[in-house]
């Protein structure tokens, strides 16, 4: 009786393994460095900062580097076509504010993070700690992390080892 | 002897099995509809068509609706600083042009795709059927497309099936 008899008998099984593997991987297996901008800083600087870190989405904080708000490319964009100078606007006043962001913590499972990003059709979520003054922002979880993701779990040599 | 003991007994095989499968997937089976502007429409109708679709990529086709090109909320982002005036400025002068632009088809893998995404570091892909006069534009398939696939993936309901 070799292995691959059991390979035909129990391929249910086998699916259901893995799947409940995929499961188990956690927001801290794939999430990126944030990329967090002042809100006091300008529209127009965080336009340059998206640019020049090739992101799609800024978490903006305060003075405590703690967690006010979130601005996506599509804010930006709005903004920019507005008919206000981009210098003197403020990223405050077109940040998604606290507390309707969606955040997520390192300990949260992938598949959660990526089910959020479905629903509220956003592309990327701040990764934050809970401390004794507010949210520190840690990591960012995206889009393209979620496709890595997908790209890794359809290599067996990913999948077999932990 | 229950099905339980050749679970644990090829485990291995069974991912291998469930990875094999994944692979399997094609883009057919996870692409939306595309959104599509002329290439002498504005700028402005771009980012307008944009936020009306919601959508963070359009694909740009000529007359006889063949893809010429593509833009993407960057590139739109990119433009609306410049000091142009984007009811006039015509979309093909900012857009990606063939043969530059990374394509798909629908019977392509989905994880190929997926891996086109990360590489180009774009954030869709047009899904495209040859015609004797050239690329038609029949889809698309973005890092939305690919989240919802790692979701999916994970149910086991919808692993088992086919």
């Amino acid at each position: 009786a070799r292995p691959r008899v059991g390979y035909f008998f129990t391929g249910k099984t086998g699916f259901e393994l893995l799947s409940e593997k995929l499961k188990e991987v956690k927001v801290r297996d794939f999430q990126s460095i944030p990329i967090v901008i002042k809100e006091n800083d300008s529209v127009y600087d965080a336009i340059s900062k998206m640019f020049l870190e090739d992101v799609g989405t800024l978490f903006v904080v305060d003075d405590q580097s703690l967690l006010t708000g979130v601005v996506s490319r599509k804010d930006l964009l709005r903004a920019s076509l507005g008919n206000q100078e981009l210098t003197s606007l403020p990223v405050h006043i077109i940040m998604t504010r606290m507390p309707n962001v969606t955040i997520c913590r390192k300990d949260d499972y992938l598949i959660g993070a990526a089910k959020q990003l479905i629903n509220k059709q956003i592309d990327g979520l701040p990764v934050v700690e809970d401390t004794e003054k507010g949210l520190q922002v840690i990591g960012r979880i995206t889009k393209t992390n979620m496709t890595k993701a997908l790209v890794e779990f359809t290599s067996n040599d990913n999948l077999q080892g932990g």
